[in-house]
């Protein structure tokens, strides 16, 4: 990496965070959810628009390497953020529900798109593509949502973490049995793919278990280096990055998503005595970070590719893919919260999809089991459920009588203290 | 890049800046400069001992271009943190001293070399590597020194941050000109190479003139677009990092140093309105990459090429060092701040050399010009003039009575305010 490319990629990330606030305000100003901003400045600054333009012979912006890894960073952060907010024993309370919900928000979707690809002539693979493409839900979205709407800490925000991360454990199972089927021609088996499932739970849980009795002794031990010094020293919110990544890297061994990693490390501090501490400092952080994600969320749309798809296609997955985890994940919910209306918002939060989606459907157009039509079909689906969830989760809590939380993409207490902002 | 990979580079570079800090409570307890810590850390984690350790197939730390950008990161935001201490009236202020001294500074060392390298029986152009090396002050060490010691607003603080920029700039027309007369032949000629040396600096006083006024109107003009929300955004300090990264790079474009771009932007946005705002951003950012920054330099020394060396050489040529620079930069400071003390002081914060001298050096060797022996040492005088300065520094001020901040490595204010640290 040359200097020069290491500045201009700053440069053009700082650009694109400036772009996201500004977004952000705009997003306000039309009552629109904040996080719809970042999401439509990211199809703006594409490369497929703005972003694209040439100025004296290179792009606006330059995705490269260093601009992907701060958005990689980001989410990774966003995570660790959502992991801090809750505890072990929390998500062991919420644990059957968030399971039911969980598996019934998977099960539903992955039954509509064999059952769709079959109704439309095609094999069962081109039906698991589409099944596995429509089953994960990505938390990205509607976690910045309700953190906005300052509702990280109802019930409702719980069950969705905790919900959300066990969707992820067995959507990544899904994906690693659909690569089985379609890449090494494996055969299908309903036994296979409910062990293997199984299996990762268990792995999961105990991953979980462990981080979450280790992790706060982790961090009292370097507290205690800490103050062998006078001086502060940050020792415990570094040592928190470096579990967070860690965990993340080793998340990604044992073959869960990274992310999970992320926010079992950060349910684990969150049970020990730093959390404000870690909070405050990744808050911080986030700020350089966690923009580039929502940009580059909406960079990775081709609008062309879009509007010169199959309307009806996208139509038909796009109901299906909102309705599926409405039904799948929102009627469980609403039977363990006894609440219709959280029950309800539970469907909401978790109707967005994201990278596990792409990736599935991905593999299916590169080994040729799915058509462009199809695979330009899904990408749209995963874009248009992006978008949905910051409406319908603001619309539900504003009949509630909850505004959006005054605040900006970043915000931190301790900034806000030592600047004297009002 | 590979997303494991990714993660491991930030675990890694979390345990260095862990090392970094624990090394910091280690210099203090043995009543050492502060900064002296994460340099021998550097170099204990440097891949030449424990960093190169292998564990299950792979070096303990990795030192990879994710940690090496951090570490350039690291670099610019120290030198844009030093321009934030300094406007551009100051500057002006101090111009004829600073110039006398960065000039005097750089001859003396420069005769100094090519004297030495006549006595020894070489060549001139080995006169002219060695001189070219010695000449070049680094500034890193001392800031941060002086930082420490809370000094950094003195009068003689602001002439070697002032001497250390023209330096800079100098040192830099001396390398190209160097490289023009080993690499393409060029004759040496007295009047070309003061003439290089004015294009340069009028060059520079171009950028940092136009850049002092033109910061602090965009500075205005963002904060104009931070207030069509209510919300708190951080546009400004993030504007003001764009700004820092763009101009380090511009500057790398046109021929100068990035870190004299990052200085000059840091110097312009002093001038504006910002100037805490931006800085208590900054300072936390810093906590992620400027330790980064020491820890490399001292692992870029191999300990062993060092003790193989001729050490009458390297005891010529560090003694040398020092001395040179205590008398190019220390007798002029004295004339000019009237006052031996402050004087002295200038020439102990200007001792350090840094990259530029071991640019120079490498040069020298892949052009076959200087022996394996003479790098070596030239490699070693680097290393010892860098941890040299901070016990100047910290024993002259001792004697007035003037203790070290009990900080750490990374402090904030606002941080401090929140957390109810002590």
């Amino acid at each position: 990496m040359e200097q020069a490319q290491l500045f201009r990629a700053i440069v053009d990330i700082c650009i694109l965070i400036i772009a996201a606030e500004l977004a952000t305000t705009l997003s306000a100003r039309f009552k629109l959810p904040r996080i719809i901003g970042p999401l439509l400045a990211g199809v703006l600054f594409s490369p497929y628009i703005l972003g694209g333009l040439e100025i004296l012979g290179s792009p606006l912006i330059e995705y490269n390497d260093i601009v992907l890894i701060f958005g990689e960073i980001g989410a990774v952060l966003l995570l660790f953020q959502a992991g801090l907010h809750m505890r072990f024993f929390e998500l062991i309370k919420s644990g059957v529900a968030a399971l039911v919900v969980a598996v019934m928000g998977v099960v539903v979707p992955f039954a509509f798109g064999i059952a769709t690809s079959s109704l439309l002539g095609y094999d069962l693979t081109v039906g698991l593509i589409i099944g596995g493409s429509l089953s994960a839900t990505s938390i990205a979205i509607s976690l910045k949502t309700l953190g906005e709407l300052n509702q990280l800490g109802s019930p409702e925000a719980k069950l969705i973490i905790a919900a959300a991360v066990i969707d992820d454990v067995l959507a990544l199972s899904i994906a690693s049995v659909i690569i089985g089927v379609v890449v090494e021609s494996q055969p299908i088996s309903t036994f296979s793919f409910i062990r293997s499932i199984a299996a990762t739970l268990v792995v999961w849980f105990a991953f979980t278990a462990f981080s979450a009795w280790v992790i706060p002794r982790f961090t009292e031990y370097v507290n205690t280096l800490e103050r062998l010094d006078e001086a502060e020293q940050h020792l415990v919110p570094i040592a928190s990055l470096l579990l967070c990544f860690g965990f993340a890297g080793l998340s990604g061994l044992i073959g869960l998503s990274p992310l999970v990693g992320a926010f079992v490390a950060g349910m684990a501090v969150a049970g020990s005595r730093f959390e404000s501490e870690v909070a405050s400092f990744v808050e911080l952080l986030g700020v350089l970070f966690i923009p580039l994600f929502f940009i580059l969320a909406g960079a990775g749309v081709n609008p062309g590719a879009i509007l010169s798809g199959n309307f009806l296609l996208i139509g038909l997955l796009g109901v299906g893919a909102v309705f599926t985890k409405l039904i799948g994940c929102g009627i469980p919910a609403e039977f363990f919260l006894k609440d219709r209306v959280k029950g309800i918002r539970v469907g909401y939060g978790m109707i967005s999809r994201g990278e596990i989606g792409l990736v599935i459907a991905s593999i299916g157009i590169t080994y040729g089991i799915i058509s462009d039509e199809i695979y330009a079909a899904l990408v749209a689906v995963v874009f248009i459920t992006t978008l949905i969830p910051p409406f319908l989760l603001k619309s539900s809590y504003d009949s509630d009588g909850i505004t959006v939380h005054r605040r900006g993409f970043f915000r931190n207490r301790f900034l806000d203290k030592g600047l004297g902002v009002e």
